[in-house]
């Protein structure tokens, strides 16, 4: 006896996504919970196999076992395949373990001949149905099954509709029938084939080419991508057709089984009277809520609501549904999982645990981190974007949207603000002396610049929206406009931001603030309870802390010193600083720093009392807080009281070739030990002063850039020395770990560090030899090639720069068993990258404020999927 | 019975270094050679740990063997310790297992006090002569012993001189024996204690004062960045004092076994009748030659010509001595290897196998690869540099010495070399377009940059002198004149560069032509027979593929490509497809590069016939190849015929923040594939042409900057369809692997690749984030505090960045067992480096054609020293 190849729908369950494939599993599933799906049976995946073992040819009792599986099938119809009388058609799809772009597309009304389709014309009195329906399956089985190119078919149709001026539906039954002919016509020259009249051999091509089709180029590239083995085979799907155009007891329609924009428990879709499928695609006509049809077809409507409800307690979750009514019968097509809004699947998961459908594990598992974006950031109105003009699209860098007059200009953007007015800073990128105009600004729009550009990772400090790299936007500052596709954007016109997606549009589109339900709180309170890795903040400011805070923040992973260089006139005694030809003169200017240091040191601690705070000492290269143009500095040079050419000679050699990889972070601090000092002190002396308040501080001095742990020892010395001199006691010295050595010989370093905070924005930088100011001119391209799966700055490079992490984490702890580590790049605020973090057991990520849920929620689900693999 | 803590120098020998520490061991191994040596005794390093373990207290037993052994020193001496009519008086040393600085030093004349001192005075009839070491002694024993400000006791010297007036050797006995009794006033105001009259209880303390050094806080720091144990301990060496200024039968001097400088086997050195050793370092008396000596004492010559071959023979190498006469008797004080100059190591290890005194291997270990730098190069004449005034000091970034006038622009550079003007190019810092001045000059200076900047390279490359970084030096480039240290220099006025050492002269220095002998070429076929490592050349000419091959090159491990591009009217052609705006633009463009392309691979393929070739596809960001300035942008776009708007908009736009992580390596080839197949392209036209012509050729072509597999593959299936295109086979397809991501993901890129060859300048820039052009601002202050142990650019980070190399070789072969892995950074010639790449297990380095036998000698001991360890 043969194997078993063919399975009926009613024969299978969900559990064989192996052997049935994603989609065969799902049919049978339905079949199995009573819903009405039109019958059908799968082919196995090991029938694909088998068939390419067998040197392309059917494994020994397939075709049998289809022809019996066919004759259930026509049992349960009572229609007959290749019976004139009352014709059984079926379409034919492929269907693998994993959905799968470049597998053959569907089979419809195969079965249809000449003979069949005029039965069918006559049994549906519809002549023009039935010579569409074959028109449409000669089409299909020219261009999928026989491989001829489908443009010589559009071609054909293009011009019997006049070349655009008739539709589809102009077509008359004897046109159709007429192009059907020119088809088979087109099919004989190509492929020197007649069109198979004889039903069975249709099934029967077309079942191979579901085979082939699993080895064609495009399937197996993306398995090579995606690294889905090539001996998984795909399965066949074949369906009894049903028609939902066969008069006004007839329709189609799609339907969630809750509301899918803000989750609320109702039935959710439209549907259209006497149509197929595709009209309500196409939009032709206008289809119905469907809520109507329980007026104009109630039995029906009651059979589907039934239906869903069962569905969603079968799998749990929202359903998102295509049937169609055939002469007052309904059938189920497809259901799946579906697919919501972030405050839609908050509502849906609290309400699913209160109506005992699920536990709090899995309503926390439920809701994609990323989505609480939309919950936490202004949006654009969608029926304000629908209209709107779009003007270029740019990188996602801070979630959010914001409409505002177009300003080049920092200071001019300050000024405006000032004045009331609602404005977009618009620059070619932004450098730290711009920072006074982003915080006055609505939002940021940048022409260069990747997702961890200095705009992007300052907005989204700010929780303010910005789009970056939108390289198609060419700015010209002296004319103070912006050109991009030909539209010229003056200063002043307005534009909206569309921070989450990157869009910029032209005009002052409305916007909605967003609200923070009491299901987000109970949702992120459960997060809570599962999560086992900390959620920490990036945050510069009181202000930030205190939102972060708000957010649930346990500690501040990376409190960045130098943006506090920038603010009010501190920049002037920075700039003396830098200037300055002797220690002696560098101390007097950083003694003028130090005591605004210490006050925002203690607005910190303040807003954070009771919870550590990493603080990162100085990090940029200096040349980042001097200006460049001759005018400025000339101007500079005047205020400063010293020579245009002094100034102009400080300026030209601190100019760096690579500044990324130039003389900053700890390197200043070992050239230059009193800036530390001076900052070790402001920390300390802040510290002291909040403690005698009775706040409970916990600093944690940072070191960045390390390569070796002689330097941290250096500064580590210098930070000891002066906590000493200011009697300070209880904080920890520890390092970032950004540069790949740092991470190959983090077993050296943690004989020095307390605690180890990898800095993966510049840990990507060079591990993979990517700036990420530079990076736009070609990881676009990369990740639209498949060459990269994700923009490394936005995304984890979990195989390179994570295995850096693992290596760091395990050797600092080799050393240090008890090595607090964490995370502080933009990657902590990242789904899938804190699952990575977790995973390898850092002790907590640190990411922008209004990340804070967003890394809450995926530290759960992580802790969730590691005791699900731990099972 | 007690522990041995005390042995005499007869007792021991040179295998007991642990126990004698490094000195200790010499004078025991010269006692035991029969040299005569002043008896003495060494204190074991045992002996100071149980010190320390004795709370700081001498271990049982120590001083009864030191009061023994001292009493078998009077024997062998008949003087007696603290006798005053025949005093033996000794020096007290520090002797550790490993020299250190930090240490104690020398206390000389022990065992002189009032009585010992008169007795002295009449014993040598020389009341001043006593007085002087009676003075010295109590100064060094204050000072180092007692641990009085050395200051303190200078600033009463001072006074006696006259604040400068007169010379120590103007003082009186009756002066010395005052500024005794001051010193001991000091000792006694500083400390509290009276200066010890009792030679005995002087022993004591400066055995302690020994002992408590080790502990010091220079040697400890010393130790922790040398990574030496601190439970070594150290030796106390305790030795009788010699004078050679006890009247005309007495003398002192050092002398070489043979000749350092020429190697010639002959004594060379100098003495001094009746002086002491400080004598001759002061230089007050000009010192006769050795030779003199002959005539002078032929009694004491012949003995000490007898010792000096006799040491040779023990020790198996030149020796370098010194030695005192007191009294008509030899005294022989030490004995070390002698240092020599490559030419002499060359010629002396040479010679050594033909007198039978070592063999071949040991001869290959005896000359220093870096010293062969000196016998490849023209070098400035001695006496020449003796008289010359120093400018500035920059890196030593490629050997050599010339002289020429100074000149800044390139261009200028050309067209006076080609008027037969001799002159050196002067930077800030050079780029690829300057590449014709620096073929024009003599030798390049630049004022920015380092080891491994772009000057620094080409110069390697073509054997060309280049000071690099010299930062002091302001070169203005619109007054055309450079000022250092308030000295103009003007265009036109000579210099003389030392690539070698970094030094930059004033004038018109004279120089001499290297010369290689025929024992330079043995030594280097000795070489060979022992290395297991290939060399090859990084060549990017058929000149430097000849001159590589003459040293012994075994094929090109890399042949940059775009070298070539500048060349003539080629760049002409480049830049039109750099600013081509389609791809047909491109491909015309890439079309006119073509056959100069093929043409120079011709060149290079016949010049390495029956060798490997390796040639690296484009890899510089586009940038490089476009002028930056306004008015040469102008320029250029008069002569392309496109707008100067459009050209300076295309420079614009690839300007990049970090040109190091941009876009350049293999991105180029993947963004513009057309790039790397116009290179496959001529690459194997030009080997099917070789072939045709009975060259054999075996080119490699290798894509730079890979980080993942999948770029990999791209750029491969590009080269091998051209390849098949043009009909050509045998030929490998590998990558550089220069990120350490893609040392990280070896495994993965071995896959695709057929070689490896690790490209450490850049793989040093990312694993370090140290941008190479920017680094003379910290790593130089790195370097001297010793944070790092060497400028990474120069010397492999073995720790780090060689980490890398070892995980990336180890990956790449367990994909692929037979995977041929190489080097091409300029660590492939600097020996400690090659050293560490032939024990990871690589195939070959490769480098500057001058540095290639180097790299052969250094890998010859690499080899040898790997199979010493295997013993």
């Amino acid at each position: 006896m043969s194997k078993k190849w063919v399975y009926l729908f009613r024969e299978g369950d969900a559990s064989m996504r192996d052997l049935l494939g994603g989609k065969g599993a799902g049919l049978a599933e339905m079949t199995k919970s009573g819903a009405p799906v039109p019958p059908g049976f799968t082919i196995t995946t090991e029938a694909c196999n088998a068939y390419y073992a067998n040197g392309q040819q059917f494994p020994e009792g397939l075709w049998e076992q289809v022809l019996e599986a066919l004759r259930d099938i026509e049992q349960q119809t009572g229609k007959k395949f290749g019976d004139p009388s009352n014709p059984l058609l079926v379409s034919v799809r492929s269907g693998a373990k994993f959905s799968m772009p470049g597998m053959m597309d569907t089979v419809l009304n195969l079965g249809l001949n000449e003979a069949t389709r005029e039965g069918l014309a006559r049994l549906t009195d519809n002549p023009r149905f039935a010579a569409d329906a074959y028109r449409r399956f000669v089409q299909l089985f020219g261009k999928i099954v026989l491989g001829v190119d489908g443009e010589k078919f559009e071609h054909v149709m293009d011009e019997y509709k006049g070349h655009g001026q008739r539709q589809d539906t102009d077509l008359s039954a004897d046109e159709l029938l007429e192009i059907a002919e020119k088809f088979k016509a087109i099919i004989k020259a190509e492929k020197g084939v007649d069109f198979p009249e004889d039903p069975f051999e249709q099934l029967r091509e077309a079942i191979a080419a579901v085979f082939r089709s699993w080895n064609g180029r495009r399937a197996r590239d993306y398995r090579r991508l995606n690294k889905i083995p090539d001996d998984l085979g795909t399965a066949v799907n074949v369906q009894t057709m049903v028609f939902g155009n066969m008069g006004n007891d007839s329709a189609t329609g799609v339907a969630f089984s809750r509301n899918p924009s803000t989750g609320e428990n109702k039935l959710y879709g439209e549907y259209l009277v006497n149509a197929q499928g595709e009209d309500v695609v196409a939009g032709i006509r206008t289809p119905k809520p469907i809520s109507e049809m329980e007026r104009e077809m109630p039995e029906v409507y009651r059979q589907f609501e039934q239906i869903a409800r069962q569905l969603e307690r079968h799998y749990k979750d929202v359903q998102d549904m295509e049937f169609t009514v055939e002469r007052g019968k309904l059938y189920m097509l497809q259901t799946r999982t579906g697919k919501r809004t972030g405050a839609a699947a908050v509502k849906i998961a609290v309400d699913m645990v209160r109506e005992g459908l699920i536990d709090k594990a899995t309503a926390v598992q439920r809701v994609e981190p990323a989505q609480l974006d939309q919950l936490l950031h202004p949006t654009i109105k969608p029926e304000a974007k629908a209209k709107a003009q779009l003007l270029a699209k740019g990188l996602p860098a801070s979630p959010g949207a914001a409409a505002g007059e177009v300003i080049f200009d920092p200071d001019e953007a300050e000024q405006r603000a000032q004045n009331g007015e609602k404005v977009i800073l618009v620059r070619v990128e932004t450098a730290p002396e711009d920072f006074h105009g982003m915080v006055a600004a609505q939002a940021v729009l940048t022409s260069r610049g990747g997702m961890t550009s200095h705009a992007a990772v300052v907005a989204r400090g700010m929780g303010k929206p910005c789009v970056a790299g939108a390289g198609d936007i060419r700015i010209n500052y002296a004319a103070e406009q912006f050109e991009v596709n030909g539209t010229v954007v003056k200063k002043g016109d307005y534009i909206t931001l569309d921070g989450s997606t990157g869009e910029v549009f032209l005009g002052q589109l409305e916007t909605q603030e967003p609200e923070l339900s009491g299901d987000f709180q109970t949702l992120m309170s459960w997060a809570d309870e599962f999560r086992t890795i900390g959620v920490r903040t990036n945050a510069d400011t009181p202000h930030d802390a205190r939102v972060a805070r708000e957010f649930g923040a346990e500690g501040i992973g990376l409190c960045r010193t130098e943006h506090m260089f920038f603010e009010g006139d501190r920049i002037d005694a920075v700039r003396e600083m830098i200037v300055a030809e002797t220690v002696e003169e560098r101390r007097a200017a950083l003694a003028k720093i130090e005591p605004y240091q210490k006050e925002d040191f203690v607005g910190i601690f303040k807003a954070m009392d009771g919870l550590p705070v990493t603080i990162r000492t100085l990090d940029p290269p200096l040349h980042e807080f001097l200006p460049h143009a001759d005018e400025e500095i000339r101007e500079l040079a005047a205020k400063m009281g010293i020579s245009f050419e002094r100034l102009k000679a400080k300026v030209e050699s601190l100019r760096e070739a690579n500044p990324m990889l130039g003389f900053r972070g700890c390197r200043l601090g070992i050239v230059y030990p009193e800036i530390t000092e001076m900052q070790a002190r402001a920390i300390f002396t802040a510290a002291k002063e909040c403690r005698e308040q009775g706040i409970t501080v916990q600093p944690e001095v940072m070191i960045p850039l390390v390569n070796t742990v002689e330097e941290l020892r250096r500064q580590a010395e210098v930070v000891r020395r002066v906590a000493e001199e200011v009697g300070f006691t209880d904080y920890l010295i520890g390092t970032m770990i950004e540069l790949p050595r740092a991470a190959l010989v983090a077993d050296q370093i943690a004989e020095e560090a307390q605690f180890f905070s990898f800095g993966t924005n510049d840990l990507t930088q060079t591990t993979m030899g990517i700036s990420r100011d530079d990076s736009a001119r070609f990881v676009p391209k990369y990740v639209e090639e498949k060459i990269f799966k994700d923009d490394p700055f936005q995304v984890l490079d979990q195989e390179g720069v994570g295995q850096l992490v693992q290596i760091g984490t395990e050797r600092g702890r080799k050393t240090r068993p008890d090595l607090k580590v964490g995370v502080c790049g933009e990657h902590g605020g990242e789904p899938s990258s804190v699952t990575f973090f977790a995973k390898v057991g850092l002790n907590y990520v640190s990411c922008s404020p209004f990340r804070v849920p967003i890394a809450r929620l995926a530290a759960a689900q992580a802790a969730l999927g590691e005791a699900k693999r731990d099972k």
